[in-house]
């Protein structure tokens, strides 16, 4: 068994087309049926404000499969530590053995979330896209925008968070590596307004955009809402959407915005519903018109993690890094 | 985070009172809802005939946390390599940091199932047994075996199992370490006949011991069945039994023996059912008088995952065992 470290993770995956295009890949595999994935495991430790997921998907040609454990404990800041964590184990699929443990602390989990926002950027988002807006200014807010821009070429962001100072830094670290002119917005519907892309990552346990606020052309991503209290669009938003994509239908009827939907009594389980990888395997079609209006519901999938946990292991190994355990 | 290798926890955790009572305490949390306990995620590669299966409780008091690993791929035999594996991850109750893998490669699994019957034998047996039965000659049958040694003296043994050479070596094996006469009986119902306590450690898909085979002061231990295919006991036994133990009820109403007897409709959910943690706590009795037929489904938790986990971290940890890694 070989142990790898965050660092050299960092050193070998990153967003990029390879990564992406091993994300569409996991997405079809779903699609097709080529692919065991049981529900999420969830630990709620509410002593410690604490949670723990974990998911795992055996997908259908590849080595390995993934168990990946990550938590998020929302008074570790109060003790200097981070609120999230995370690792993957990679288990053969041929016999079960252990091949390895990926100590990546959640970076896996960033590149993978981030792939699957560019996943349905390239399916969904209008071809040309002026003004992407961005809600929230956490780290995943930051992939999300390096992964659209392997997908779009756009000359704005827009953003907006709740703490000035958070979004300021945001900012500053975001120009460093972003081609585009990155401002800061006053409101929520002040993003949705300006842009043409909008992607909501953010741990939001109430809407933060309306329906009211929806135009012709615009793409919005959800990808925030992970768990049954979390929530980032308005109901209505769904039905409003000429195009209704979620990365799996039955994860998301339980962890998603559609499981708002279904509380709120707007879709049912029985509305025909595409999944990603419906658009990744070309069985159905994404936007068709520029002045649709389209939505993706992500909640993070272990095939994901399956997908993009088999890339690192075999460019790991490729360079021999890791230490190797009996 | 540590990592502990095999020899290294077999040498410090062993199947004696310490950790009997150690499982005891799990048993106590469980049935006092002192414990998180989410439903076993399980993972079925049909294509290489094999399952995995991950279990994970959080219980108040305790440190840390375990997440199990385990799984079963029945064609590995014909690969040179044993059937099954197991580890265990170790997670920090308070913040979520990983503390410790404890490669085990199911050892500790093997202890905290066989104390699970001990526990069992020592609430439900009668107090004088003269001969235990043991239906299967697998690894966990002896550890059953080894444990039944602390909570009752016994002259006798008497096994059956399907594979007359396995069943031999297993005796020669026993033979060192277990102070009784050891017999091969002809078939499960001589067993039963000739024994006070039978302990049922097979991974049958079709019942092995019927319910014209009770007799007045019998108890079983039926360990055997943690899936939904599994199965040793003739559901008409679970009626016939006087006192009816579960180590957890909703669990075993879906994977172990109560499952089959929801299915043949011979229980229902709504009765009074028993579980190992309402004995240890003393809420409720077991064996109130010695003619009583007693009958204990375990199906194993993800409770006695934590509390042998921790025993053996600590334990590990205060002899300087195990590797640190960053």
């Amino acid at each position: 068994m070989n142990i790898f470290k965050q660092s050299d993770i960092q050193k070998v995956v990153k967003v990029n087309r390879e990564t992406i295009s091993g994300i569409e890949d996991a997405f079809t595999s779903l699609a097709n049926g080529n692919a065991v994935m049981p529900p999420v495991m969830r630990i709620d430790i509410e002593e410690y404000n604490g949670e723990v997921d974990i998911k795992t998907a055996y997908l259908k040609g590849y080595d390995l499969f993934c168990i990946k454990i990550s938590s998020g404990f929302f008074d570790n800041p109060k003790l200097g530590l981070p609120s999230g964590n995370g690792m993957m184990l990679l288990i053969c699929a041929k016999t079960g053995v252990p091949a390895a443990i990926l100590m990546d602390h959640g970076y896996l989990t960033d590149v993978r979330t981030a792939a699957a926002g560019a996943v349905s950027a390239k399916y969904l988002a209008p071809t040309d896209v002026h003004t992407v807006g961005i809600i929230g200014s956490g780290n995943q807010a930051g992939y999300q925008l390096y992964a659209l821009q392997q997908v779009r070429d756009f000359k704005k962001v827009l953003v907006y968070g709740r703490t000035n100072e958070r979004v300021e830094k945001w900012v500053r670290n975001m120009k460093k590596t972003v081609h585009a002119d990155i401002d800061i917005a006053e409101s929520p519907k002040d993003v949705v307004h300006r842009s043409q892309v909008v992607v909501t990552a953010t741990p939001s346990k109430e809407p933060l955009l309306q329906q009211e606020w929806l135009h012709p052309g615009l793409h919005i991503t959800a990808m925030g809402s992970d768990a049954e209290h979390k929530q980032e669009l308005d109901p209505g938003i769904l039905t409003h959407a000429d195009v209704l994509v979620c990365d799996h239908k039955e994860q998301c009827f339980r962890l998603g915005e559609l499981h708002h939907g279904l509380e709120a009594g707007v879709i049912t389980q029985e509305d025909d519903m595409i999944e990603l990888g419906d658009l990744t395997s070309g069985v159905r079609k994404g936007r068709t018109e520029d002045g649709q209006i389209t939505v993706c519901d992500l909640t993070g999938t272990g095939a994901q993690d399956t997908a993009i946990a088999n890339f690192a292991y075999h460019e790991l190994r490729s360079r021999n890094m890791g230490m190797k355990l009996d």
